[in-house]
């Protein structure tokens, strides 16, 4: 069965998209971490990142370095910082996480609940960035 | 002023190092979340991994694919997950952490106490797998 990730790629269901290649997409976390909480996704997909080919590995964090540069020139931050942890969606994503303390990047803290025109907002800015 | 790391890396202080090549470093960190929690590290002291080159981000990155391999296969995770945060030493440095649950990646919580006798098994455990 294809991921939500999957289908989101597909446009089976809706995401506030920020930015995207032939291989690869980007688009908000709607359990955001802080505003600006982006996950990077290959269109491949693998479950687990350390699967991937090395190519395609690379490809996707040079990608993401080009998502992470228009985070940075948009969302008011001290820079981005990254995770991969992988445990509940079986589809690879790198969250980007717009960072001013170390306790942005802490997945223990409730996350924010931001509505649909706040996410439409922010991925807007983000993707004029990109 | 050179970083910690260069220091480690011009073998000036001592680590517990997992493995290494031309351009990129591994060692143990000695605050580590849990057993086996690696840093990757780039040879080119550079602060902020988005500055990086493109080509250099994924040469790092690949090299850290083949440290994470190794630690999947010695150390008893679930899988590896990853954090860049570098809010810290100004010299880009890619967690490795080897997982059970999520909070495992957790920044806030203590750190691990471990002796250099134990943080020594540790990293011969990890380069025989390397």
């Amino acid at each position: 069965m294809a991921s939500i990730f999957s289908k989101i790629i597909n446009r089976e269901i809706p995401a506030h998209i920020v930015a995207e290649d032939e291989h690869c997409i980007a688009f908000l976390d709607i359990m955001p971490l802080v505003k600006g909480h982006v996950l990077v996704v290959p269109k491949e997909e693998t479950d687990y990142i350390f699967d991937m080919h090395p190519d395609t590995l690379a490809r996707l964090t040079v990608f993401a370095q080009k998502v992470a540069k228009a985070i940075d020139k948009t969302i008011k931050c001290t820079r981005v910082g990254v995770a991969v942890i992988g445990l509940e969606v079986p589809h690879v994503h790198i969250h980007l996480i717009p960072m001013k303390t170390m306790d942005d990047v802490n997945f223990s803290r409730p996350k924010l609940k931001l509505s649909q025109e706040e996410l439409a907002e922010i991925a807007e800015t983000i993707r004029k960035g990109f």
